[in-house]
């Protein structure tokens, strides 16, 4: 098959790890059908072309709508905020090309499933980022979960920590504008831990949840980027609109019971994304920070020598580690989205969906809403009241 | 002042664990009143002889009531099963003597009062045994919450996670019958990190829970002890009338968001109590399992080696430890008892109450049954709704 | 059997720990027989009626030659400084007692042969204090090896390190002056690690080592005891006469590599006595600051599930740990005493030598002293050049 | 500046690493002078065309020979096999191009210089390969040496320990024939180690050291790759004429003590290339398996919150890690090659040596040749006596 030909909307952080990603394919994973960077696009011409220049793409677009109707795509990759996803991702499926979404899909469920609904009438592909999922020892989890080898699941316990904003002086970006990101931590990091706990233990029933705005003002920022933004204490300020933190409890469809919880007030924590499952027949754990590594534990080992194993998830055994490095090499988080595109390549040459895809998106936007919803009407709210 | 003379009732895994405790005493704290081991109480009289000459107690008595009226005991130590705490501390009240008696309090919240308000009646000291609090560890994790290290407080996240009953043919023990234990993981377990979060952040206002019990049915336990047991899968069956596993989210009166969880369904977890507090210039971790550490962020750390610290708690500047060993030179689980009797001994000797007393036990007692009713009833319930 | 009846020489603070051990045996180990904690000896009369009525012993002594021919003494027990193991010990066999002696034997090679000659012509048991092989997780480490699970053995890395002397005005108390303790490092911490290599791994073969004394000169003491002393910037100083670390090179008997280490420089390792062993079908790893675990790796663990295991020793399928807790409930550095204590017992109860007993000492002794040769003449030296 | 165009000999497990290192720097460091991929060399034709359209290089070369002399070329990058670095170095030089030359820079000592010679007489910049000294974690660790933040060093205790081999029926690969591979574990991964000693603590004064092969014949292989192989137990064997281990005791020219090993026969470590170092005001601790992180204590944190920290060293505050990603998404091994090829972009714009350069890959050959002819003759060997 010939080259799959990209166009990207989005040049931050996102697209900064997507290029990455699509540059490491033909060189790591050769047999996959190799993307093509055609095309980059964002609103700042001068900021374009730079990205476009560094990151190696072939030409750049600074209206998205010039891009979704290019000849030469066959595929966009949507990274820019998170409220401009939907009407970029109708228009990109209205103009029949493949759709890659950052996570959330959307600002609300409403709009994802508008999103989902326009892909599929045109019948494209579309995948959203749920990018943990391919870390090799998430893939092991997904293994040993699927082959049974944990019983029957009682627990899953999820926590999505990070503490760049516990400085109040720290700036009112915009992922701290419910306008422009939709929400918070829980959209953010929560996003994710739901999208883990679906990809694992399977699909939620009811929630109840609790949130809170721990600083509720917060200096203008003067410049922002990615993750990382500098203030000004004697800046103007201005309302935080989205949660600092938030926690829920969560029934699953078959039994399971979950804690789930996002926060970007827990020093210490710059980036734990972490989950720990207990079935009848073994538990394991993850912690991002320490993305190579799966804790492992069987009921059926010997009597004396039962605990918690340290699987470093860099074995031939292990999910793409024969495509990087001998074992014992560890990879880190960009290779996550590496093996995302993977997936997407490979689903577009063998005409399938990849996964996670819109529904995936849209059933963690199901989740999130009903978290807000029962948060709102302080009650438990079933997942199927939303949809 | 001449010694404190204990009766003790109880000669289980708690009344091994009290007399290593009144034991310890004399040898490691030779500055605290020294408690003499006067008389131990059980039901079955060989039992009990048998537990007075191994743990070293002058005297045995087969009927509580004889015990606590003897003029040679100034104390009475409970730790018979959950169901007979409130009777036999309301009558030790009765009879003018000190009283410390094993979590839970009691069966519910109003014997739990009743308890409290015969002991403040009666003018006698009163002790609850929330052990955990005296593990050097945590008395540090008190000290950086009560000297404002931490700065505000703005998560508690615990979870007492165990998996002795995974196995659907372990015999349904005592502790699984909620006519004698009042309740199951929540009440054994869910009461300690209760404790701990009143302890380290402060009072409930509000909780929502959820719990389950995974395994309705059990054999019929042949013998029983302890938390061990041996079972006979042939066995006629009983119903497990207690949870397995209960859940709760928290809001605290200071503002803080708390997570709780309780269960005994954790494979390769044998006795993981650990808690997580963050606040605004730090945070700490603990875990049970690793009793002598405690983990320890601060904010105000060198921006190039900020990370948790591995705080071995047995240094001079650490409670308790100039009792005990070098610098480096671990203690255990049961060390937290002999702390507590510390405590209790302190406490009478200096005609004051100890701490944590009643008062702690009817508040923690207050919060499981906010728990429960929120279960109950679906929804979220103040603390001060049951007082 | 009627009762062990014990005196014991020396009450700091090995006398503590030992005296902990013996109290400890009639509760935790009902059915080894009693010690009976007859008469304790030390030179200073005040000090040691303090040590008697806060540790519970009968009486006291003041003149080790008179406790030794006491008819009411079955066994002596040696903790008194290094250099007073030879002449007590071979005094209390010539009386026909059975002895306990803590580690280091001797100050020397040929001292401990007189010992051991002495204890053997007398017909008496003899024991020396390696206690670290006692710790639950130490005897899963023997079992290991013993049963062949970790296959033909490769590597031991053994390491001591301590911190308690980093401080350069930290005074020259006993333990650095070679004329009463024999050694620094390396016969007080790296004796034990020379005992472990030995009971896991079997004899050493040759030795090539080198030390150094990184602090030279010390304030002289103002006061001491145990391991904690105070000092004077401004006292006058002395020389520190014995290595503050040792390190060594090995060959064992069965072809197996070695390298050891002990040092107190170490700053942050307050006693990190620590060892792995690398095998043909597996590895192990220990660190008795967290002595209640073992870290176990099998060669044949299923391909994708490869990792370290953390097994905390305090199951039923542990040593020792039914006399305790239920698992998960830890337990401590005094407790590897206790376990001593019961070896002890049980081998006068039985009629044979406890195990480690005088021979090990020596053969610890032959393998300090080949080190300190071989740092001498730098050179290898067999460990059969010394006997 | 205009590009730096790259001639590679070489294309496998270093190849593979170098040239992903050459196609990130324009994407993470567009600041640093970009490398030219012009290209890759390898005496198979099919081999070296389909690495060349792999890894992206524009053209390639079956002799070296032709590639060194040409034109279009700046630098040259030696990653072939050990034996065949000094011949095309020293034509290199010649040939007035920089040369990058992955370690061991030669078989021995002697070549080690001759290589160095040339390139100093040529008047050309020359790096060599260790690249772990590019890891975030140990440029803070040196950054903590350099800035007397650790004090006066101690002790320097360097591992690395790998398992590849353990298995005997692990076919005879390349790297266990000495006239291709020169040493076994020693000049393999005990040259990694004696690097980052000299570059943490110094210069080494004298070594001892022992080596063992504990596998001495292997089934010749079939397959070979990289670090992998596949073999055939029924083929014929052939002797391995390496070291499977190799050990040694140090003493560095500034007091510190050393004791480093290198072992392929260590079960569970696939690559544990660890060290700890222990200074008058801290210690620091890292395990390449958590590349991410180190251990940091100090003597002068408050007395009761002393413990390692562990640092994730992804802060903005630490080198390289603002051109990746936000803080706590972690980097893997491959990021240690793009930081080696950023000093040596950097170097040749800025004219300079780049360090480590030829001198360090003789030093450390001085090093390792010292231990093989300490174990050869059995006694110490100052590194002086081979210069």
């Amino acid at each position: 098959m010939s080259n799959i030909r990209v166009g990207m909307i989005g040049y931050k952080f996102m697209g900064k790890a997507h290029s990455n990603a699509y540059r490491a394919l033909p060189m790591f994973f050769p047999n996959v059908t190799r993307p093509q960077m055609v095309a980059i696009c964002g609103r700042d011409a001068a900021g374009v072309e730079q990205a476009r220049a560094q990151f190696g793409w072939e030409s750049a677009e600074t209206d998205w709508r010039n891009l979704i109707v290019r000849d030469d795509i066959d595929v966009v990759d949507i990274n820019a905020p998170s409220d401009a996803h939907k009407e970029i991702a109708i228009a990109a499926a209205a103009a029949g090309k493949h759709i890659f979404c950052e996570k959330p899909l959307a600002l609300n469920l409403a709009d994802s499933i508008d999103m989902l609904n326009a892909a599929e009438k045109a019948g494209v592909k579309h995948m959203v980022g749920f990018n943990y999922r391919f870390a090799p020892a998430v893939q092991l989890a997904k293994k040993l979960v699927s082959e049974g080898r944990l019983g029957k699941i009682f627990h899953f316990r999820g926590f999505f920590l990070q503490d760049w904003i516990v400085d109040p002086q720290f700036p009112l970006v915009w992922r701290l504008q419910k306008e422009i990101a939709g929400s918070g931590s829980h959209g953010d990091l929560g996003a994710h831990v739901i999208d883990m706990a679906r990809f694992l233990v399977g699909e939620f029933q009811e929630v109840i949840g609790m949130s809170e705005t721990f600083v509720k003002e917060r200096p203008l920022p003067t410049t922002m980027t990615g993750l990382s933004a500098k203030g000004d204490a004697d800046a103007p300020k201005g309302q935080v609109t989205v949660d600092d933190a938030t926690l829920f409890l969560a029934r699953f469809a078959n039994g399971a019971l979950g804690s789930i919880e996002a926060t970007r007030f827990a020093p210490g924590h710059r980036c734990t994304n972490s989950f720990e499952i207990n079935g009848s027949k073994g538990s394991i754990k993850f912690d991002f920070e320490r993305v190579n590594e799966l804790q492992v534990y069987f009921t059926d080992d010997a009597d004396d020598v039962q605990g918690f194993r340290r699987v470093l998830a860099t074995d031939a055994a292990h999910a793409y580690s024969e495509n990087w490095w001998p074992a014992g090499h560890t990879i880190g988080y960009e290779h996550t989205f590496t093996h995302e595109m993977v997936e997407f390549m490979n689903a577009i040459a063998e005409d399938r969906q990849p996964v996670p895809n819109f529904v995936d998106g849209v059933e963690c936007q199901a989740v999130l809403e009903a978290v807000d919803k029962s948060i709102e009407e302080r009650r438990w709210v079933a997942i199927s009241e939303l949809r």
